[in-house]
């Protein structure tokens, strides 16, 4: 299942996008997952060609969101932008957190949701999936105040209905999702809506280390049955990619080839165990 | 308010437990929360009398559960025994996390329902209340794989159902819970059914410390409306106690006296600001 796998460009922090890029093309993954400050570093068109002639698809950018901050609309625009620069049709949103100041979660909440609804007719003309991802409930106050994907569809729900904008989905991450004890039935709600825009996968690691951020793991190394998201999502006919997305000071710290290898092997040997 | 607060001993916890009583008593405090490590410390029987001479009102024991370890029945029972001797009517269940070295999540749970509707007809001849814990999903792996309110009363309604049991209800704790979308809903459906049996509270700080477990601070320090699950409790017509359970390495490193004034400044403040 090597042909449905992507590297996202934050697994191997320490290479250049140039570097991630060569490093796809020589293991045979066919799919990378861009971050914008890479892609900035490399200059946006240059970035665009880089991938295109490597003949390499582009699953995601992340990240567009954190509506709650001043000057979000620009940055979300500048964002889907990106996106059609760089040849991918999913942006995904780490929607935010708190108001400055704030405790008012409602609030955050709320303006989640309208600026989602403002960004979602933009996004729609220019081709482009907005995939709201919900974080784990420890980034609630400071990342995203969306912590779990049957509150992530509602907030698509809501905005079709506001907008009539059909490109309103969700990115899966399991680091994020695997202790939502509603998380089988949301998604399968979210495959039988085709709202599935990514699907990102790793571990969660125990102890939680010093930085709460970097206590992800390669697939098979922390908690999380893995496999049982993989079934779960391919079960609702999703055909999309797998994007392993990791942060982790020792795996940053590992040469990226080596990294690259084994996302491939713990990749090649999940979906194995699927069949 | 003073009236309905309790000290949960942690939050004093170099305080012995006849200094967390003579405190109380001192300042005025007429509840405590006690652990049973605390307890066992001072010997049960004097712990018992300790605190009904001090004229102290036990609002819960901490804890019990932990369904997925060896020998937790036997434990369980001896967790009831300890709340009739202490005179409390509340033991509060942490539940337990994954199996060592499994990763089956779905089956822990399981655990837990069957562990509860198996404990909770010899609590209820002894008079004792079950209340449930959903922990923060940070520990859903290593402490409680019950991360939400709702699944906490899903939970309770099963064991109604299989064992005619009235006693299973809730421990709400804004640290634990305070990021739930679906949590001021629980809350309604916890109270009419008069299944919260215990409040507990404290905030959530930023950053998570390096051991996740500290990163509670005193009412009003972090990023949770305190205020907004008082009220919601109060709401549904609970009378019981509030009870301040703080883990936190600076807080235990001031002197208790000092704490304690904090602690009855923060409820008296918090309890002013809802009327």
């Amino acid at each position: 299942m090597i042909e449905q796998l992507s590297l996202n460009v934050w697994t191997t922090k320490n290479w250049s996008l140039a570097e991630a890029v060569a490093g796809c093309v020589e293991q045979g993954v066919p799919g990378i997952g861009l971050w914008r400050d890479k892609v900035a570093e490399h200059g946006l068109d240059a970035a665009a060609k880089l991938v295109r002639d490597a003949g390499l698809t582009v699953t995601s950018l992340c990240r567009g969101g954190f509506f709650t901050s001043p000057d979000w609309l620009a940055d979300n625009h500048a964002a889907v932008d990106e996106c059609v620069a760089l040849g991918t049709n999913v942006l995904v949103l780490v929607v935010g957190g708190l108001y400055r100041g704030s405790k008012d979660l409602p609030a955050a909440r709320a303006a989640v949701t309208d600026g989602i609804a403002e960004l979602a007719p933009y996004a729609e003309r220019r081709g482009v999936k907005l995939a709201i991802e919900p974080l784990h409930p420890m980034f609630c106050a400071d990342r995203a105040v969306v912590s779990t994907l049957g509150q992530a569809l509602d907030i698509a729900d809501e905005v079709a209905v506001r907008t009539g904008c059909r490109n309103v989905g969700v990115c899966i991450d399991t680091y994020h999702i695997w202790w939502d004890p509603d998380v089988f039935k949301q998604i399968e709600r979210a495959g039988a809506g085709d709202r599935i825009h990514a699907f990102q996968v790793c571990d969660f690691l125990l102890p939680i280390p010093a930085d709460a951020l970097l206590g992800r793991g390669h697939v098979g190394d922390g908690v999380i049955d893995v496999a049982a998201f993989a079934r779960a999502v391919q079960a609702t006919g999703y055909k999309g990619f797998t994007e392993v997305e990791i942060f982790n000071q020792e795996i940053w710290d590992t040469p990226g080839e080596q990294t690259l290898r084994t996302v491939i092997d713990r990749h090649t040997q999940l979906f194995a165990d699927l069949d």
